[in-house]
């Protein structure tokens, strides 16, 4: 499927939940595969309403069982990293961090790949529902069936210093 | 009008345009008069997402032409203040901000209040417009007459370090 597709199932997504976008925003909607090729397996769509040196706000959107691969934002010349709050608004998010497992989950990791999703202590949000994420934590998340938007809320956003557990993982 | 029926209002707005707050979410929904009596004319409803020592999230929910007074967020202790992105998700929303007036408003302050309404440079914000008012910059904001819901995002929020133009003003 086109990127472009990807784009305006986006697009369309965050229109059914009532979330606008002007049309210069349209184009700057990101589409990440991680460099995995699986798009629809683990993916991410997202836009950034704003980043600056202080706070960062964003929307996620995850597609029907789509899964963001596990990672965490490492403290840096001694600063914390970035701290996050995700604020699910459609559909269900389970959320698996570091921590102890309370209850075996329905969820699996995709492709059943233990080895780079370590996080096990899960965290499901419905709409309305959020959980703020410590600096340095792992974490990765899963759409429920019919996908998911998150509004994530945290401190400044570089995503070139994400630590993720799959080596392969190119963002 | 009972404060009640005020933050019913509120949930209500909140709900219409798709968002969401939890049974206990809905307790906190803070209303102010800004200590001057006119709830409808110069008030303002919100709900605070997060406010973490480093980022912050609210809604802002406007009623009709309703005014939040102007004020600003002062820089302290060599610190810059707070910095925060309007984003509007409804309605209309007249904001004002201190600089050069580009083209005479057809809204009036609240009272036609001129003294304690000083900033003038309009910046209108339909669904999906946002804008980043800097630390330390006066600003004040009306609905339009359908009201209006901003989602703000920003730095740390500390309301009791806020500086109003009007004197008379208790938040």
């Amino acid at each position: 499927m086109q990127s472009n597709n990807v784009v305006e199932m986006t697009i369309n997504q965050l229109k059914e939940h009532g979330i606008k976008l002007t049309e210069t925003e349209k184009l700057k909607v990101e589409v990440t595969d991680f460099g995995l090729g699986q798009q629809f397996t683990v993916g991410l769509q997202l836009f950034t309403y704003i980043n600056t040196d202080r706070y960062c706000a964003k929307e996620l959107v995850l597609f029907p069982s789509q899964t963001c691969p596990e990672h965490k934002h490492p403290n840096q010349n001694g600063q914390p990293g970035k701290q996050e709050t995700f604020r699910c608004r459609s559909g269900r998010v389970h959320l698996f961090v570091e921590g102890e497992e309370k209850k075996e989950s329905d969820i699996e990791p995709p492709n059943k790949d233990t080895v780079n999703y370590t996080a096990k202590r899960e965290i499901i949000l419905r709409p309305g529902e959020q959980y703020t994420i410590d600096p340095n934590t792992l974490h990765w998340f899963q759409a429920g069936k019919n996908g998911a938007i998150i509004s994530e809320f945290s401190s400044t956003s570089d995503d070139a210093s994400d630590i993720f557990t799959d080596v392969r993982v190119k963002r």
